[in-house]
């Protein structure tokens, strides 16, 4: 039974929920296409989090960084778009997304973006 | 004769209870069970803690760490345990725990846990 | 003007053709689907070959590792048809196509696949 | 629903018979206990093999290696073990397995056992 | 149809403006011309910048860069003239150039010259 | 003439004594034997100090950190021990001594100690 | 008094002629022009030879790899036409040269071509 | 209980004794002294052997190694004393010991010993 | 002509004397004599500093390094002395040596020296 | 009481002469002079040899290595005469001197002689 990609970002009930972690989790095996030439572009993808409520489930991370792979974006605007849909799914304290975009033009690209939820003072780790 | 885990924690007095300095134990050997599939995971532990009035043995930190082999845990989960364990038996002034999973669906997930007694300043190293 | 993935790969003439030479190109951007489970599969895809009378053209050879990016085959499968196809192609002397695939149940794979021309002494690099 | 080690490697139609060909499985994630102290021992287990009729399916290969979680084996045992059970399955052409044991006292422990059908020639890559 | 390198670095409208987030882009192929000397020197240029209003276009950062190579500049020099350059284009919250010039006479060096726009707070990864 | 192992930390005058500076050594031959099996250890001992009136003559931190080599420490006792004795003969601004322990029951264990005269601010390097 | 790129490749008398020897230079600066689309290419151009009658003069080598800067090459021509200028200037009793190419549309090539002096034994090192 | 350095190395039945295969076992923590100094040395002994009859034991090879830390040897004599009480004992079809000597004098040195059974053909790994 | 070492540092104007920026120059190649044994030492000299008025010439560094050949100063001593000189001659906003030396009877050490113009704020990079 | 640099090789009788086996010794401080600039010149030399009725003094191999320091040589000239007179001293078996030289010009060079006792077989490790 072959499993889809999907938009959607599972989360369950933090089992901790009152103490401030981290979590991180790399996925090196990120890919979408240029809305420029339509060729691919490859990535690794690090998604550091502080959980509020709730923590992200990895298949259903696994299968929302898939949901990429045809679609077209720019470096800097699917590292925000990533973030917007972590933080709106995860409601976290802190989360922070790495993009770091394979050599294109002989230049390679690292888009660094996170999200601070106003009550919350700086990263533990 | 074999020896067996053990989830206790042997702590022994602290040669040096007046000085704040820390102590970084690396393990990795960890491993548990998925609590959704029944398979193995896989990680390394580290704990950096600095001692109060005991330091941990570290022969029986072995022993808690394999107490772990046949029990399922998701990975948040099991990390703050962990370092609930080692605060409940250790007493220190402060201690973090970190799990380095390994890639399951191409994704590594990191967990950094810390506690810090109340009446602690800031760590050291 | 978006350029499209290509089963063709393109030759031209070997500059050099009397002197046998290697020539290892080297692809950390490859990904198929898993014909089981329809999931993307990422691979490293490194092809050395001694040319005879054609060299292949690098932008063609991007195109056709790009060209697997919907389709479904296994490891070992889709390493032979690289092989099979630059071989057609190129008509070489020599050829080896490896593949390293990332992990995936705990397990990475690496095939390594090669043809020499049945008059060809032993590689020479 | 669990999915439970195994004894039983899954062999599927080798799709290129024809070529000698590598084929090499890493995986970092393999466990056995001691059956002198019972306590548990890690290893990196390799398999390079040339497939003849035959090739391994890799999730029954992750089965049949967690197999060993709960069992007891020396490290030069182990490793036979693995290759004896692997070539009776395969049916290879040739087979490699090398078992990385992590250090215990001080010393840590490679071993590399092979295998090669009486009809074949020296192996390829 | 030859590209040409070009001294205009394009700008286009940050996907994100309202988000203080890092890009970072490295090029390893940099290389200009010693005023003393006429001969080439080669570097590693690294631009962080936070967007404001403007990201900067990367095929034209590669002209951009490519530029140089017929010109003769100081180390010290070019590096600040890359930040004035891009700062100018780009206007943006913050911009860090490091030039890494490869060994001359058995010396390496490298340049670090950053811009932070007067009204902003310190950057953020 | 055999050398002899030596407790005393022989030092000369500092010959900037007005200026705070770190001197850093590192010593990867540490041997010293566990006061429960009578075991050898090893560690990597490094020291880092802001010198005062002092510096400590190199050969003599040799003959003394050789002089452990029969006795029996604990890992977290030997490292504060090594610090007292330092600050004892050196009398310095700021010391830290770092002990990296090679492996044991899987584990291995970092510990760092520090000192700070009442009267100094934070480290320099 | 700026120096020239040059063609030339300057020899000298190889001190022990009588020994079979080997020489390798490594360059990390070789830079030449794409023919197709004029841009810049990177590479690392290593010769391993072993002289005959003559050694090469390491600073002829300099400027003649520097006379490729405004020409246009393609890899597998560029790599050969080095060789063949190597090998008629030090007439070596054998000769190497390896090409490796950065990145360029997400693949990376390395070109090795190879001189023996139809009298000689196979290469030393 | 202490345990005690011990010059026997343990002998078990090698249970493929039917089977050329490699063990190699590596020990960063060996330690003698210099017979002209006194001075401790330390290296890195690795042994690769492939058995006949026996198998050695692990820990005794751990006790016989500290049986050295007390004793002068030089640098050459010790590696070939290792390899032939290795080779008393186990009686292997092949073994090879090295000792990688720490820096002395800015210089380190490496010595690497063999032997070969009269009736074997060459090593296997 | 042959060059000479020399005592001279060579400054020109910095041309961007209003921005503060960091300028390291590594040199591997540092050499002087023990003055105790007259033996020769190696080190890592790095000089990180942000030019003020000056920037420092490459070359005139080379000589300058070189003047230490044949002096003989403690690794303290001689890595303050370059701080004085490269103060005296650049006058820098800030600047920072490290001596990085080679190991002498199994320890290596590391010597780091700062000087921070009186009315400097803290470093940038 | 300073030692000196010495030409003279200083042998003792090999404890294991009817033995072929391999000592390397390698050294990262050489420095010469380059006869044509008089500018110094940085390696590490690594002699690689079998011994027959001696072994080569470690203390005086650092003192012939040292006598290089004020000489001017060519790499290709100083690699060989260091072969030279080391096999005039030491009378091996077989013998390798690889002389690594840093940067100059943007090329480093590495050069690999070596000697075989005309009676002996090919080099064991």
């Amino acid at each position: 039974m072959p499993t889809k990609p999907s938009k959607e970002l599972v989360v369950v009930a933090n089992p901790h929920p009152d103490r401030v972690y981290d979590v991180e989790m790399r996925c090196p095996e990120f890919t979408t296409l240029c809305p420029m030439t339509g060729q691919p572009d490859f990535a690794t993808i690090t998604i550091l989090y502080q959980p509020a409520e709730y923590i992200v489930e990895l298949k259903s991370l696994k299968l929302y960084l898939w949901s990429f792979r045809d679609e077209g974006h720019f470096h800097e605007d699917v590292t925000n778009i990533i973030l917007n849909d972590f933080v709106r799914a995860a409601q976290p304290r802190y989360a922070r997304v790495t993009g770091e975009f394979n050599v294109r033009g002989g230049i390679s690209t690292k888009v660094t973006v996170e999200y601070r939820r106003s009550e919350e003072p700086s990263v533990a780790g």
